[in-house]
């Protein structure tokens, strides 16, 4: 066929700092849905894209792009409002298990589509799959009605929301082209947006264990996508909270999904907790229940009914026992002091390296792997404590996990200065 | 095998503004001709080279890993001194024919490896083509004897000199990258310098009928090739020389030869001769002969005898006719007045499209075809005057050549200023 517009004058106008028309945009996305652009063309064009940035309306032209690539869900027939968290992803970061539950006892329906891990970073689906029984795919029929009847759904994302999103990715992550945030930002919101949710919570995460580094480029993150998704109709928020430290005690699959159940419980670990709620606020309030009391519902058990009815409606049994690790190693405080620095990232790589992730997307994931910690920074420990354990199914992990780990703990005289979880929040 | 480099990281670098290592550097290059490196993740690099640049390390490096992608040739054994002569590609540029006989005449041979023409500039080898029998490809060893015996060749660049290059300039068309003054640098050298020339001298041209069409540009360029040379150990020149007007009177094939055998006869149009006249300076000054008398060479046929030896010892006979056009249309002034200005680039879209130059690599071109001017800028012309003549072998390609000149020439009261045809010289 024809084409009516050529790849080349589309990079070049990027290339030369312009702004790309909207149907020029639309045209390269579709094109190269189709395999018409090639990768190489795409991949200049995201290397632009990366240095030259994008503005408001191109952001949302090719986010529109990538949506109109596959199909678009609606929830308009459920009765309910709709409201999704997303989160650019940390360390331990186990959030959605207690909050989908939790914001579902309020009658707003929480459609959260998830993903796997790969690398450091874990997957809530990985996580859940630790529950015996628990299934991840739904079909849409299912989705919908465990919505309706249920409230809460934690599924995998089918195939068929924005796949010209997941092809775009695959080429950016071999092609040093990831960073880029206007690509970053509509290659979320594509899929929340197709996904058919009314309201969206961002959590972005910035610090040694997000992807963002860096709070000022988090910060651009969050208004980007948060423009965005005022520009594609959804109801947005975000709020920038710290990923420097490990969230909660548990890092891997099993450990997670029990810590959860112990915030669902009324307890749990106070920052796991003290950010469940505030993400809950934030969707409940877009949503437009601002005055929810969160916090009664985790102390009274209605989260956690809410929860049992979740994982049963997939499959899972609550009341299951969770898969134990074959071998645990305690690594212990060699003086005594003050934990002052405890490093997202290498916890990460360490729980990764212990069979918790995965290093290629078709590798099975060790649901009893992974460490607990003991204390946190801020407490205090005497020599030969232990301060957090290792599990794997296979003691040879335990030193390349540990190799990981080296200097990334420390004990000091004083208590590290306290800063806030939540550091910022970015409204419309 | 195992790499001893990751692309991403080297993509990475440059995209960050950083300069790329040289072992990294000489890998990437490496690992692409070998196909490990994707074009995908070679046309991001290029385009973050585009826009970040590459110091003169950098260059100098990437010229180098070019080179040794494929054969080196030298020409210490033949006893005297080479210089070649590297022209950035214009309109009605036959520049190469007479002056590689006119430098041979000095005793200094012109190891002149060319190519052929693809879009509106016309190619060496498509011009000496219109000469009955005579032959572009010559072995290494034909090469060798007839810079020995003739001192000046004319041939095809075989395709062992820089293989990397020509897949990355495959690569750079396609992906908007062709921009890129490092690149653009470091393709034309590392052939130029692969062919083993002692000294070369750059023509490069800017205005509408150049590749580049600022001055600044084509000085930016100019600079980092001579500083290329340099580092290399290739005495090399430069001068800058404007493109804005086609070069003489003739856009063609057949009719650039005729034009140039008039200069070679020492005749022929005044800024043929005065460019011909100052490369062929350069390139002596260059091999050690500052002072040679060159316009004595053109004007008492030493140079006409090198180019009927040169064209001889390729198969070509230099007292055959040469093509004639098959059709051929005049256009006449529609006024009275002066000719203001004749732009390069349409006149040479026109011959182009007339079958003097060809879209694809695979098409042949119409030896015959192209346009003769009758005046230039600065001539006078009556209403009625024959200002051009169109060739063709098939009339129905005037329309859309005429399509392309409209508004490319002008009649005006008065004659245009007359600036410099070479407009600087730059030197190491």
């Amino acid at each position: 066929m024809t084409e009516a517009f050529d790849a080349v004058d589309v990079i070049r106008a990027k290339r030369d700092g312009g702004t790309v028309a909207e149907d020029a945009l639309r045209w390269m996305v579709d094109a190269y849905t189709r395999g018409y652009v090639s990768d190489a063309q795409m991949s200049s064009f995201a290397m632009a894209v990366l240095l030259n940035g994008m503005d408001r309306d191109e952001i949302r032209v090719m986010t529109d792009a990538m949506i109109a690539s596959g199909e678009r869900m609606s929830f308009a027939g459920l009765g309910k409002p709709t409201a999704d968290k997303h989160s650019t992803g940390g360390v331990g970061d186990k959030i959605t298990l207690p909050l989908a539950p939790l914001v579902a006892v309020f009658g707003v329906a929480v459609p959260q589509l998830s993903g796997r891990g790969l690398g450091h970073t874990g997957g809530t689906l990985d996580k859940l799959e630790s529950i015996p029984g628990w299934r991840a795919a739904l079909s849409n029929d299912e989705l919908f009605a465990q919505l309706r009847d249920v409230g809460a759904v934690i599924c995998a994302a089918g195939s068929g929301l924005a796949p010209a999103d997941k092809k775009l990715y695959a080429l950016r992550d071999v092609t040093g082209t990831v960073e880029a945030i206007p690509l970053i930002a509509s290659s979320i919101m594509s899929k929340k947006i197709a996904e058919g949710t009314g309201a969206l919570v961002l959590d972005v995460k910035f610090g040694s264990g997000a992807f963002m580094r860096d709070l000022d480029k988090a910060r651009e993150l969050a208004r980007t996508m948060v423009a965005l998704g005022e520009d594609s109709g959804v109801r947005t928020t975000a709020l920038l909270t710290d990923m420097n430290t490990p969230l909660g005690l548990a890092i891997g699959n099993a450990n997670e999904v029990r810590e959860s159940v112990e915030v669902l419980a009324g307890g749990g670990p106070a920052d796991i907790v003290e950010l469940t709620v505030a993400l809950a606020r934030e969707m409940l309030a877009l949503a437009g229940q601002p005055d929810a009391d969160v916090e009664a519902a985790l102390a009274d058990g209605r989260a956690m009914d809410a929860w049992r009815r979740m994982i049963a409606a997939q499959g899972g049994d609550p009341d299951a026992a969770l898969p134990v690790p074959r071998e645990t190693q305690v690594v212990t405080a060699s003086t005594s002091g003050v934990i002052t620095r405890m490093e997202a990232l290498p916890f990460g790589i360490a729980a990764w390296r212990l069979g918790a992730g995965r290093a290629r997307a078709q590798d099975p994931v060790i649901h009893a792997a992974g460490i607990d910690l003991l204390v946190k920074p801020g407490d205090e420990v005497v020599a030969g404590q232990p301060v957090f354990t290792l599990s794997a199914d296979d003691p040879a992990r335990f030193a390349r996990a540990l190799e990981a780990l080296d200097g990334a703990w420390e004990i000091g005289a004083e208590a590290p200065e306290r800063t806030p979880l939540v550091r910022e929040r970015i409204t419309a």
